[in-house]
């Protein structure tokens, strides 16, 4: 039993601390008024990501996320655990570290289970942070909770597979400089329920596709990213462009998942973390009816559930991430399912606290607290929804006893 | 012992509702069609939003909430809670009616405390619809729950007042017809405490009225309605521009808030009972693990408890309303208290439920459930944050055992 | 919309009151020695209750749970709410009225579907509180929530009928003047879902009639009342004993158990109102950390939302009362439903925070709290578990949208 | 980083794992029978206990509480950890292990500050487990949540003590084997704040000394061992039995309140694993509207929310246990306020949901549910209850911002 880090893993957390602190926060406010300043959203990048992801990649913080040694940086999931947090503080922060989903999942896919071609391909730009990639899975027709609903076709037709179907929330669709998709269809409606499906690469470029709308989430449009509407008709790829295989789509989305929600998880514990902190400097700085807000019993309540939320929320990713490094993703499927419920809630019940905290400014754009809120809010949904981990916790757990 | 409606409110009641039927429901996309299409979303108003003011205003569906049955319909506050409660449903339906906030309050501080000559100029197009107005209240850089922490500064020189501060949140200034702000101040900070502050008339074109922004409310900019941040800066009105008096600033508040309070509660049991409604259609269309999504126990557990704290929300504000007609608002102050701290957070878990229900589509524009919650969140700050409610009801508990 | 009480309710309210306050508050203890004193809890009644029963009809506060005018009060069940309310706020006060369960709900039976013999034999007595009763439906061995999993049986056997099974929480079978027993069972098991089930009439000196043991309820014993455990081995009645006829059971059921839900219900708003009256006192006396607790705002927030909760759930039984008054018990279903949910769930939360302010003493026999406690929790379990209402709310919701 | 257990600890574990199952759960029934059948409750302890107690200590499952390696096993907080948890299973195994409180406590007080005349008239026959003691600070006058409330008085008069005061909730009190309580009053009331106080050993039969009744805990007895309100009149004890010197009162409380902490949650977690095994194994069992409660989705829920909740309040109490082996109580204080918030309250609702699920039976003495609710609730207020935990997390927290 052993609850401290390793001083590898120290000495990188304080050296991404000390970037977050003199490159991120300060431009974050930067950021936000580039994109404002641009004649379209969904055109042009802000400048100072371009710039601070040199910087970080000049600082070898970079591909953090990847424990594959050959092309990332080889942590475990533990080790990368607090560093992922760290980035999770801001919202801008992991695409300046190369960092950022759906593209580290995409990556992991590919170094995975991508041909050497598919690897030259798509995975080295996207490594390099001079692509993005998009994953289309979920569909607006049925309820995408139960994967087995897809309905998106992949046909062979000769050499070339023909894709057809309306997928949505293709996060990253709406960045100009996102070139792939990574699509998830039936090559097979026939084979077996956990066989029916395959992934496939995109090339966003291809005929047929098209974004037929970004979304909003909440009233943010999280331009450039965004997430899109796409349809695909009859779109043809070659038929190298499919992963691993025909109908092996379920068991890579499978190997997919498990670090992407972590991952979810260790960001919501920073950007948890971040709210409680300018939840505490606010309320000192601030009287209501005769005394500073800090030495209201009521607020000091909020506080103290902040802290036991988030401790606990940390120390349950933290056990799930050394269990998939130590017995793996499978057998820690109860304790990564139970991330997946807890984080998200716990972040959303933070943040919260600290919007009341703060009054109406919470709410509005001169603090990270509403935006962060409503990403929090999309991943009690993404990848799963509460209720689909709760029950599958449930089983796991009557198992046991049957 | 009663609890069902005049026959007066039924025919009402039933008429509004087919109003929204044939009229409101249908347009609410087509108003953000024409918002969206308009090259500046703060300059024009939707034509679709005039077009149904007249048409309401035609069939007499007209200034529901003003009891004053000179300027209005004439309704008590029970009266006008099921009609109130309907408008609630559709974002954009109190503006349809001239029965949205802030006009709603400013009418009625109008009506109440102002004298012949505002009334001409201000009350009567706002009674009409033709202009718009904003209350400038909440200040940025102070703890504005305590309402004696107001730092602006109104001052008379000779036969004008000299207006400076700083204000936010002025609700509804973003919009091109919005001709006039209700601004609290300070007249006399040496003052007793509750009579340093007075309420005055400023016309937004008012040398050195100055709009500094809009602020965003979870990404929605709200335009072209909106919520402005705005510096007064030696700003002069005349001297007959104030209300009331010097000193009567708190005192209108407090008569203004009462009501006010009370319709935003009302809105929200509507919101509610739209979110529930989508809910229970969207569960019936949608199949996930080999059975609909509505005989899912969760599901099915969701909407009782929604069921249930909607009726308790509407039956404790009907009881506040009544209250309020019977014994007043100083008496109802407890029941008011309560309705505020009850009906947003009710409004929250139902609507937040119904986002889970219907998954991703929840949080986009797809369905007014994003937006009415990012509304219904304001207004657990708005008009006096939930804990400042909870301290004055746990207060006038205890003084009954002292 | 009226939100007042008949005068003739006031009235009687006023005197129950009084009647409390003169006999029953400063009674409890006295009770409870008295009941400690004798050396079998379960062989004597302490002498003070009859006492006070005779005080009680002497100022004709008797039965007012009866709607029926002959056999009792005749008041509706929104007259009779704020009576029985009152009465809640002490265990012992409901059998001082002769309105405890589970008598009322048998007397009620017997009045509307008893023979005339039957009301002689055992109506007159219970009336007049010269007996008590018990009613056994639930079962040790299967889940009692569906009463159609009954397994006990009743079956003719020529001019008699006999039954066997095993019952247990026969509440009320614990004390010497108990002598009959309402037992439900399957006459025909072959017959349609809703009509194998009949009740019938036990006298608990039957041969064959056993009390196994008394069920504690946490620690409480709950003599001389307590809850039993009875076996029913080959005991045989004459046929007569029947109500209503074979196979008349479950719709019996169904019409005791709205009445005897809502009493529940109100008697556990009293209960609240008690915890919440003891909590305020309580805080105004005892100082900690330098300043008296009851100016702490947790504890403030505490009887804000005691306050806030009790009104909402009063509020929706008022409203049940009313429906089953204008419209029946059948159209009010959802309505009762939803305060079976509602009630316990409020008292176990205003309860526990009386509790907690109160410190040790809160879970001792100093004060009524952890004893109306246990009761409380009891009640989200009789006559139908939370789970099940909720189920039932959920399921009349979907409806109003298929 | 590292979650698992050593190997000694692995093999204490599975040893008290096979005691727990071979001789701690079938003779749960059997202790309650033997309590039951003695003529007074308090006068005998059921045999089976010295049994049982006899057998573990030659079995070398004995003081594995106690850190000191000389006196007890050894072990560290986070050792101890998994094995408090066993024993915390089952209400009556503390006690077999020689490790329930409130001697544990007071052995380790002896322990470390304890002369050696005191270790050999107390502190020995404790560890043998021949004779048990109590600790009396509580007092019913006064919020003992703020322990400068302490009254009693404890003066020097010549080369004895006096005592004098009025103190409750002496848990153990009424075990005929309790010959001694700790006690703590004031020597000297005009010192600083925290140097009044100080702690003494009284013999339970010292002239002067009286049990004036033992307290129930939501109807529990907790016969033998008991709650114990005492009444100290004049007792003189000799001056060599103070603890540590006069005015160290509160430092010695502080020093034995971390453990005593510590314990109690870890012995939560281990009732609140034994609630869920319940839970689980009867809604396997049971069938309500045609299928095992254990299909139900809500039911799943519980379990899940359950098991999320529990691994939660276990990480938390180990992280808090090994900063308490690492860096000590003081520094660990926050982790040790914030699982005496968790556990408590964990275990309550873990509790509860499995006495839902078993329905009335839950509530009833046939399974340990309702005992271990009550043992729970109790733990809300002991050792200092939430409200004053929550606000030291704040404070502390607040701090990290000044």
């Amino acid at each position: 039993m052993d609850f401290s880090y390793s001083s590898k893993v120290k000495e990188l957390e304080e050296r991404l601390q000390g970037f977050m602190d003199a490159y991120v926060y300060p431009n974050e406010k930067v950021y936000e008024q580039q994109l404002g300043d641009s004649a379209d959203r969904w055109t042009a990048v802000p400048p100072i990501m371009e710039e601070l992801k040199q910087k970080a990649q000049s600082e070898g913080l970079w591909n953090l996320f990847l424990p594959d040694s050959e092309f990332g940086a080889g942590l475990s999931n533990s080790e990368y655990a607090p560093l992922c947090e760290l980035m999770g503080r801001s919202l801008m922060a992991p695409e300046v570290f190369n960092c950022n989903a759906p593209d580290t999942g995409n990556m992991e896919v590919l170094v995975r289970y991508g041909s050497e071609q598919q690897k030259e391909k798509w995975l080295n730009p996207l490594l390099e942070g001079r692509i993005r990639s998009c994953f289309s899975m979920t569909e607006p027709d049925v309820a995408s909770s139960d994967a087995t609903n897809v309905e998106a076709r992949i046909e062979k037709d000769g050499n070339e597979y023909v894709i057809n179907g309306r997928k949505w929330w293709s996060s990253g669709a709406g960045d100009p400089r996102c070139k792939v998709a990574i699509v998830m269809g039936k090559t097979d409606p026939d084979a077996d329920r956990y066989e029916q499906q395959s992934m496939i690469l995109v090339p966003l470029d291809s005929p047929g596709v098209k974004i037929e709308r970004m979304l909003p989430v909440f009233g943010y449009d999280h331009a450039p990213h965004g997430h899109g509407e796409i349809t695909f008709e009859n779109v043809r790829v070659p038929k190298d462009h499919i992963l691993l295989g025909e109908g092996k789509g379920f068991a890579i989305a499978q190997g997919r998942l498990g670090p992407g929600r972590i991952h979810h998880c260790m960001r919501l514990i920073g950007a948890a973390e971040r709210a409680l902190e300018e939840l505490c400097i606010r309320v000192q700085k601030r009287t209501a009816f005769g005394k500073p807000l800090s030495s209201q019993g009521v607020i000091r309540e909020w506080i103290a559930d902040s802290r036991i939320e988030i401790e606990q929320a940390r120390l349950l990713t933290l056990k799930a991430a050394y269990m998939m490094d130590t017995v793996g993703n499978k057998v820690a499927k109860a304790e990564i399912a139970m991330i997946k419920v807890v984080a998200p809630s716990m972040a959303l019940k933070v943040i919260d606290r600290a919007i009341q905290a703060l009054g109406a400014a919470g709410v509005s754009e001169d603090f990270p607290l509403a935006a962060q809120w409503a990403n929090a809010r999309t991943l009690r949904l993404a990848d799963g929804p509460d209720e689909v981990h709760r029950a599958q916790i449930g089983r796991l757990e009557l198992k046991k006893y049957q």
